[in-house]
């Protein structure tokens, strides 16, 4: 199965016959407001094609790695789970919205390590369904429609999209090789409260490690400045949150780890971090966690009690169980020499196929190699460039699906995100080298 | 841990110092109009007893049996998985927002079984973590502030949570010993119409099995009267969909199986139904499903992708294996044979122990019996009976909680529910002893 960012693998199933403007016509269903901005992603469709297309290989997938996944370890701490039966029977029970206890304070005391100013109090840790789950529960306690945040120019799209269903004004912010721009911060804030808006300003959305679709890491420098520069426009009465998305935290090839942008929050009450098992470990355990100011805990926890409870007990004992024996960092440590692998193999074949007038950029961690053709050469759908991967039979994620829709304001057009994560390294590079063959068919 | 309702022993442990309240006026949290809508339930300061008060006995827990989890079947079909490495692997991956395949396939198989008119068609199965879960996307894609949700009187007080949350007019419809009463649901719907407002009305819920917190099951008379009325009041342009929540389905302890209420929908347009593996099998591994029409699959998954990306996948590798196996029906046997002890053990000290004033009803399936008081002695808490079953060191869950908050119709204040499903026998039996010494008290 060579699929797709979760999201769309799972949209594009149902892009069937069922979708709601037939049936609607039928039924007289009468969706909710946030339904009707909540549409299929924007490129379900095109991740159709990795399963309908034989012969098709896909850089777009958003997977992770198939072989290095933790099975072995994962046996392993199910069978010591099975040592203790009273421990077997919680594990089976209904557990707590906020997550396991232990669960939670082991995670706080491996933040605590990581550098986060102390003490982190297990409190203000959630456990959700993935850091997915968290960036919802987040966006559904602060944003109203027509409330604005600020993002990354470009950035995740499927964050985006919950953003969309929310209803926010979503504002990009520049960035360069560094991460967000201060200056162009300083500028969009400006904006804002030059329109009277900074009421409808909630939060600024930063992937601070690795970032997807960039592959950017954020500087120390930086994180100092675009904290200092939220700090300074934030008031009491119009607090600006900051929600740093840290799901590639654990995926460093390279470099000197670099403090979460939490870190400068030491009264813990602007920033909320959001990491993952998925990315270090396991999606299929399907969780990750949150650390959070103390007022938010509860209004995101009361949303989550209505969502489903809590997140799933036995993946929470075996992700607890796997954080205390060492064994996460021992599989960290695996995956990131394989990522580091793939993502050489990937620069490899780029340079060796790519003309000089592609430039991309060489990331020191996470899953993805940004790529920037000429000025005027598009990589959206319907383009030469596309047309030409589609007959290469290769796919990549259009550039201009990452950045914020605003009037006024054109998206570039010509990049596209590559992922490395997911297939294995002779189609990977075979990948690579049809892209190649594609762009010089295109320029 | 002598603990409670899922949502409300998760919410009442953030209810230390991290309030809303207190933080907002720091750091001028500003939350959105549903999170403000969305409060701590309002018993989990009640749960919290259960936890401070020494030797205090809950029958208001929410929780399963503890002792008839299925340890022993988890480890035999993790034990399985194993044997197909590639398998596992899968399973330790992302997985479709839908569920995975497999399973809506054993789900679809099944309820054709057990008698929904076929062929039901996996794309119109959702997998979601708990029916909870199924519950809030249905409401999320459909309720709108201000929209008109029908209720059973009384019904499931975590639900009318969701209904709060998503700013829904909730409207109870009075029930009897066979559901709802039919009277009363063409009465609510012409109160609805005669104010104009048929236009917000988007559904109603009803507990289809073994009702919470009555036990009651709906008659297949009372099935097909209600289908009728809604078909009948439903328009084209105001359609009128029917939740079906049947996450008791399973644990009938006597009489004959009574199809869905969805058997009814032979078209699949109008009625959605939930299910669950928490109660049949086991919470920990956070499932549910739905069954629904076309036009809402979309809407459902496209928010749910926006959500989580899909539901654990490790679990539902065991899920479908449990189906598939026919390990999930033996466990329901398992289960129905010890509730119905569990059910019985309750039964026999309330014959024995509540004095003739006090009634109550005999659930043929479930987890709960529903006890009234004489009018004008009141359950909710500060009253009289209240305070005795403090004294007494036993906790119930007031009935008021269960009814709709409507202006100018008093809720009923002379009833509770007693849960049997999560402690043991003989707690459960002291537990009922202490209820009947508080009710005598209280008389």
């Amino acid at each position: 199965m060579n699929t797709a960012e979760p999201t769309r693998a799972a949209a594009s199933e149902t892009s069937g016959s069922s979708g709601p403007s037939s049936a609607g016509a039928a039924g007289g269903v009468r969706l909710s407001a946030r339904a009707l901005r909540t549409p299929q992603p924007p490129i379900a469709w095109l991740m159709q094609q990795a399963f309908e297309v034989p012969g098709m290989i896909s850089l777009a997938a958003g997977f992770v790695d198939q072989k290095s996944l933790p099975a072995t370890p994962v046996r392993d701490l199910i069978e010591e789970l099975y040592t203790d039966s009273d421990q077997v029977l919680r594990a089976l029970q209904y557990g707590l919205t906020g997550g396991l206890r232990g669960l939670r304070e082991a995670i706080a005391a491996r933040l605590e390590k990581r550098g986060m100013p102390g003490p982190v109090s297990p409190d203000h840790v959630a456990v959700t369904s993935g850091s997915q789950q968290l960036l919802y529960l987040i966006t559904e306690a602060l944003v109203d429609p027509g409330d604005i945040v600020l993002v990354e120019d470009p950035t995740y799209f499927v964050y985006m999209g919950v953003l969309g269903s929310a209803g926010a004004r979503i504002l990009g912010v520049a960035t360069d090789d560094e991460g967000i721009i201060p200056e162009a911060l300083e500028k969009r804030l400006r904006e804002v409260s030059d329109a009277g808006q900074m009421h409808r300003l909630k939060m600024l959305y930063v992937m601070t490690y690795f970032q997807n679709p960039k592959g950017t890491n954020h500087s120390q420098r930086r994180r100092e400045q675009i904290y200092e520069i939220i700090e300074r426009w934030s008031t009491p009465e119009n607090f600006i949150y900051i929600l740093e998305d840290a799901a590639y935290y654990e995926l460093r090839f390279e470099g000197e780890d670099v403090p979460f942008l939490k870190s400068l929050d030491t009264r813990n009450e602007r920033v909320m971090t959001a990491l993952t098992f998925s990315k270090g470990f396991a999606p299929g355990l399907r969780l990750g966690y949150g650390y959070m100011p103390p007022a938010l805990v509860e209004p995101v926890l009361n949303l989550k009690g209505n969502h489903d409870f809590g997140s799933g007990n036995l993946s929470q004992y075996i992700a607890h169980a796997a954080l205390a024996s060492g064994r996460f960092d021992q599989h960290v440590e695996i995956l990131r020499a394989r990522y580091k692998d793939k993502r050489d193999a990937m620069l490899r074949v780029i340079r060796e196929e790519f003309p000089a007038e592609a430039q991309y950029a060489e990331p020191a961690g996470g899953l993805y190699v940004w790529v920037t053709l000429p000025e005027g050469v598009s990589t959206s759908p319907g383009s030469r460039f596309f047309q030409a991967a589609m007959a290469e039979r290769v796919l990549y994620v259009p550039g201009h699906y990452c950045y914020a829709q605003e009037p006024g304001r054109p998206k570039p057009e010509n990049q596209m995100r590559l992922c490395y994560a997911y297939i294995d390294e002779a189609p990977l590079e075979e990948g690579v080298r049809r892209m190649g063959a594609a762009i010089k068919a295109a320029l």
